[in-house]
């Protein structure tokens, strides 16, 4: 046989598989997987660096499927190189509930997927991360232990995404060149033509950013392999255009859009076999073909061995870090560094806004933590994100430093360290103003649903941002974010609180968390003396009633202070009142039932502050609580003023408290 | 004095007013104000076609402030040529409470202002939107009704927002030549130097998706003027490079970040003031200048007579379509189209879809109404958005067509659509599905913000998705759309109230509207012969109980046929259960407290349904109720499986009504 006829048996079976799998689904994404074939083919049977065996083998290359509605291609990649968690009866089952093959790939869920793709532009922009991740790793410890490329099969979609343009410039900025991303050029979307919605010169787009761009038959495998093999040489970031047939092997549906996100049937099912010369019953591999797959699978065997001889070699110190890093868990003297932080906030006193109460806090981490990279969208001295121990930028072409300026590309950024942090070996964090995490929304939902630890700063946390005015006053973001599941939303009220909450956000290794802080300043509350993390709880009593309490305030972040004033003037009116801090829903809502009942107790007035709308707030304390907060959008003034115009103040509060006790 | 000490003496008085409003405000954005300031002074003065003392002519230029933080650009502008609206005292009161100043530009709070922005790119992807729209309504109304251009200054914040690529590329494939963006290109951003993140070509990068683009010193005025005129004669939407020192006028600030975002102090205020031999006190302008100023607010005052007259010689029936549409009201005919339609769906009966639903109301109105304009993101068979009235795509040469391919960019769409809405002549729509409303809820936030009417058809909305999994099941976006203030999200439960949310959505002249739809068959539930629109109450007894209601059951979209099954169960049973539809929560909370008390009920047993997370549901029931729902992520399955795996089925309901009937 014939090394190209061996390619097409090869490349047929994906194209089968995924035929008779989306059939059998009755739903499904046939054109991608099979016009892709031939690319996936070299690119796994001649390319990329990884073992079926080993599947988290930390020096693999990364294979991203950014166009993640053609899973099939995964799959059948999987399954034919031998991955042990995909057999041909997961194929069968593709679509299945409970199957190891969802309708889009997910991380966590299936082995040797290594991103949750189907959101269009996400894949594209994680590989940015990963890439990024790689360079900065190889920094710190060297070319022997991470040496590695990032491959991408994107789709149009995935590039007219805004957020291709944002993961673009990023690449092109930081010039990573291992990073390389294979086009399918196939000219149609789901509506029909691309020329319907796009005039775009993509190559010449990809180059504007500093990319390497070419085009190339996508079906020729000595031309695909060429230009992998040109891009891997290259000082930039590449992108390989291939042109494509959608749904290739499919002679009457093939190239048009019926051939996208619909099974092919079974007429053009068999015209199909008949057009491949492919004879066997569904779901059938003849041994030939499954032989030189497996074979393909073995390709990096040696590579791999060197690579573990390489580590055994490593200095035992550089090692255990190297392997610390990779496994994930925090140094030992973490807990230490945050006790170290609360004693001296204690000490020290004094109001700061709780965006500065998380620059104390990182200033020590980071220092503590060299897995920490940090960044933001163009705001570092707005969000504090930048400490003494990240103040080298992330750059080419050392990549030695611990700091990434994003631009202002929050969508980008998020995107990017969640391919950070799923590649391995740091923790990212990076900052914006909260009323911006809707730009970079899709991913944080992302970050929740894989479960990886990415921390998101995001300071200016409400009217508190003042003459900025209602553009940049978030009013319905904490209860939007509070909405993701598996994400923790921290409002914390002082320093105290805010360094508990970034402990508990290193320590949250299988989710995201959010940080919201304030701009304007924050008295010191938790001035109590106790070691234990109170912020753990999500809500605790932070001050107690003189007498059986007839109010309960609940307040988060800056309205805490605001609570303890109203609280004070109730007292003095002998209304004996407590305050519940509620830095976190998410935990709280974690608690057994009967902590939760102690903690929002019995105190006939119940009020809510937040200054931010009610939503979600019911939960926590009952739908017959009072509110104070807001119930629209904001207003440009200074921030004091602003609070008083929409009545979140202590007299606000203790009016609604005694007009609720007169009931 | 020379022309050319005429207009530096125009371009530092907006220097001047900068300096001072923001010294005075002690918080604001100097340096993008004084870097445009030529540019500002020679758009204004010589180029831009308006009339302060009718700022709603329909024929006017329309300028976006899309770097929107330099606020004081825009307020100084207007009050130097003539708005009734803006006077020297509105400047003197920058960034107050109240004042028509706010810190970024506000649409519908100050005259003169054609969109909100401040979130970046925003105005940008509006203009696309403004531009689109000109040409539309040219297309209907012809070139002597409708001529005008759309000026907008963008900085490089909206240049590296993703959203700016989705509008960039829409604007080059539908040509929109009399599209100008002047971008303030002064190599700083908030962080620094823009080499800290960019290493693109912003030119080529406009090329490659059909733009002109050009680079110019943005201190000349000759050389701003005569690319703007080669801008205006051009074929395409052109760029503008504006090369310019950010703070312009600041001798030891200017040209440094120091100048973006804070006050220059006043030590730096009065070097500036010798620098630019300005030596008037704060806000005071001298009167050659605001003289001059004001004679350029007349320029364009015998293009508006002219129009003026041609509008009067228009054909009677003709001039009166384009005095309803300007002034967005509806056909008198449209209640009527909407009771047919309804009319039509109970003689009909059967389960549909409500994303067929609302095709099929849509059909009807998009006869009804030429102003409506439909489109979406590359889903335009799985949104059901395109019609028999809406078939012909809008696209260049001729823009005749009312369907616009936005392509798979939901943001741009979004943002795009506002700007035809503020344009005026239209009603856009446009669909993705649910569960990417993240990747556009920005420009969702400014509709509302804004209230100007969009509708998003949202479709797919729900784990009734199925086999695409959970990266496309909605769980989180109701609670979050419905957090947005201003927004009303329609969840309806089959055709009569998609039709009835239709009318609502359309009458909803000052805010935005989402439709929540199913991909899968709903029956038809409101089998009643009443002419009210129920929907309108936001949620009302759909079924009532059989005696004293033991358990009231409130629902949205899906679900409601679910819980009239549950119903029946129940009343086989014994227990007399009532049914509660609730498709629209904004509406409902805008109820007299009493007709929400009687819609509540008094059921011992109260359960709300709905597939997604309960966040929101307990303001309308109560914190005590029960609900059956989601509380994290879904799952890849055939949708019965996947409603039944999540125990949201009619079995799961009295299941749980029965249990807590026992308590």
């Amino acid at each position: 046989m014939s090394n190209r006829e061996k390619h097409d048996r090869m490349a047929n079976a994906i194209r089968a598989l995924t035929m008779d799998a989306v059939e059998a689904a009755k739903s499904g994404h046939p054109g991608m997987p099979m016009g892709m074939a031939d690319v996936a083919t070299v690119l796994f049977g001649k390319v990329l660096k990884f073992d079926p065996t080993d599947p988290h083998w930390p020096d693999r290359d990364r294979f991203i499927l950014s166009a993640g509605h053609g899973s099939m291609l995964i799959y059948s990649l999987l399954y034919l190189v031998g991955y042990e968690g995909m057999t041909l009866d997961d194929i069968k089952n593709f679509r299945q509930l409970g199957s190891r093959t969802p309708g889009h790939p997910e991380f966590g869920h299936t082995t040797g997927i290594e991103t949750t793709t189907g959101p269009l532009g996400q894949g594209l922009a994680n590989s940015v991360g990963f890439a990024l991740a790689e360079r900065m790793l190889a920094a710190q410890f060297g070319s022997d232990l991470v040496d590695h490329h990032t491959y991408v099969i994107a789709g149009d979609g995935c590039l007219m995404e805004g957020l291709s343009e944002e993961a673009i410039e990023i690449a092109g900025r930081q010039k990573l060149n291992k990073l390389i991303v294979l086009w399918d050029d196939n000219h149609i979307t789901i509506d029909g033509s691309t020329a319907l919605s796009v005039a775009t010169d993509q190559l010449a787009r990809f180059e504007a950013s500093g990319w390497n761009a070419t085009r190339i038959d996508g079906h020729d495998p000595d031309a695909i392999l060429a230009a992998i093999e040109r891009a891997k040489t290259s000082d930039k970031p590449s992108l390989i255009a291939c042109r494509t047939t959608i749904g290739f092997g499919a002679p009457n549906k093939g190239g048009t859009n019926g051939v996208h996100g619909a099974p092919l049937g079974a007429a053009e099912i068999a015209a199909a076999r008949a057009f491949l010369n492919w004879e066997y019953d569904p779901f059938v591999i003849p041994s030939d073909v499954l032989d030189a797959w497996r074979l393909a699978g073995l390709r990096s065997r040696q590579a791999h061995k060197n690579w573990t001889q390489r580590l055994k070699d490593t200095d035992a110190t550089l090692r255990g870090e190297f392997e610390r890093r990779v496994r994930g868990d925090l140094p030992s003297k973490t807990g230490e560094v945050v006790a170290g932080v609360i004693a001296k906030a204690r000490a020290d006193g004094g109001a700061v806004a709780t965006r500065k109460s998380s620059e104390i806090a990182l200033e020590a981490l980071t220092e503590a933590l060299p897995e920490m990279v940090g960044g933001s969208a163009d705001l570092t001295h707005s969000n504090n994100t930048k400490t003494k121990a990240t103040s080298v930028y992330v750059e080419p072409p050392k990549y030695d430093g611990r700091y990434v300026n994003w631009g202002i590309r929050e969508h980008g950024m998020a995107a990017a360290m969640n391919g950070i942090a799923l590649h391995g070996g740091f923790i990212p964090y990076g900052g914006t103003f909260l009323v911006f995490s809707d730009y970079c929304r899709p991913s944080i939902r992302l970050s929740a649903l894989m479960g990886v630890r990415v921390v998101y700063v995001f300071t200016h946390d409400s009217i508190g941002v003042g003459e900025d005015g209602p553009t940049h006053q978030p009013v319905e973001h904490l209860a939007a974010l509070r909405a993701i599941p598996n994400l923790l939303v921290f409002r914390p009220c002082d320093t105290v609180e805010t360094a508990e909450a970034w402990k508990l956000a290193l320590e949250h290794k299988t989710g995201p968390s959010v940080m919201a802080l304030t701009r304007q300043n924050l008295p010191l509350l938790r001035t109590d003396d106790t070691e234990r993390c109170l912020t753990a709880r999500g809500a605790y009593e932070l001050a107690s009633a003189s007498d059986e309490a007839q109010v309960s305030l609940f307040a988060s972040g800056s309205e805490v202070s605001l609570a303890m004033k109203a609280r004070e003037s109730l007292e003095a009116q002998g209304v004996p009142t407590r305050v519940v801090s509620v830095p976190c829903f998410e935990l709280f809502l974690n608690q057994p039932e009967e902590s939760r009942r102690q903690v929002v107790g019995k105190a006939p007035v119940k009020i809510a502050i937040e200054a931010a709308i009610r939503q979600g707030w019911d939960q926590i304390v009952g739908s017959d609580a009072a509110f104070v907060g807001m119930t629209g959008f904001g207003a440009s003034g200074p921030a004091p003023e602003v609070f008083a115009h929409f009545g979140i103040t202590p007299e606000g509060v203790v009016a609604t408290a005694l007009s609720r006790l007169k009931r």
